[in-house]
C-alpha cells in the first residue's frame, strides 16, 4: 500500500494524465472538466461562474490556453495553502468561543 | 466521497497537522518522521545519508529550520513535479523499445 506523500504524488500524476490524454499539457476545456468531475464544489459557486477563466488568468498562461504539469501541480500547492489557511484561522475562532 | 483533488487537499493537510502537532510548522526533527513514515523509499537511499538536510537548505529555511506549511506544499509540488519528468522520459523510452 502506497504511503501518503506516494498517494498524493501518484493521484496528481494519474489525475492530469486522465485529463491530458497523449498530451503533455491541459488545454482550457481540460481543466474546465477536471476541475468539474475532481473538484466539483469549486465550479458550483453562482457567485463565480468565470472561475476557470481566471484559475487561467492566474496561472499566468497566453492566449493559447495550456496549462503543463508543473503549473497544475502550483494550482493544487496554492488551494491546498489557501484551504489550510481557512482551516488554522476557523480553528483558531473556534477555540476563542 | 472526497474527490481527488479534495483528497490531495485534506491529506497533506492532515499529514502537516498530524506531525506538527500544535505548532503552525515542521521542524527538521518533524520532517526526518514525517518522510520515514510517509516516504520511506527517499530516505533508504545509502547513497545519500544527508537528504533530510539537503531538504532543508533547498527550502531555503534558515537555521531555526522551521518548514511552514506553504513550503512543504511546495516541497510536494517539486517532489511530483521531478516524478512526472521521470515518468514522462521512461514512457518515451519504453515507446522506443
Amino acid at each position: 500500500m502506497p504511503c501518503q506523500v506516494e498517494l498524493i504524488t501518484e493521484t496528481m500524476m494519474f489525475m492530469i494524465h486522465t485529463f491530458a490524454g497523449d498530451k503533455a499539457y491541459l488545454t482550457k476545456e481540460d481543466l474546465r472538466v477536471l476541475m468539474e468531475k475532481e473538484f466539483p464544489g469549486f465550479l458550483e459557486n453562482p457567485k463565480d461562474p468565470l472561475a476557470v477563466d481566471k484559475i487561467m488568468k492566474g496561472l499566468h498562461q497566453n492566449r493559447d490556453v495550456r496549462v503543463r504539469f508543473q503549473s497544475f501541480v502550483l494550482l493544487i500547492a496554492g488551494l491546498t495553502s489557501t484551504c489550510n489557511d481557512y482551516f488554522v484561522v476557523h480553528m483558531k475562532q473556534k477555540g476563542k468561543k
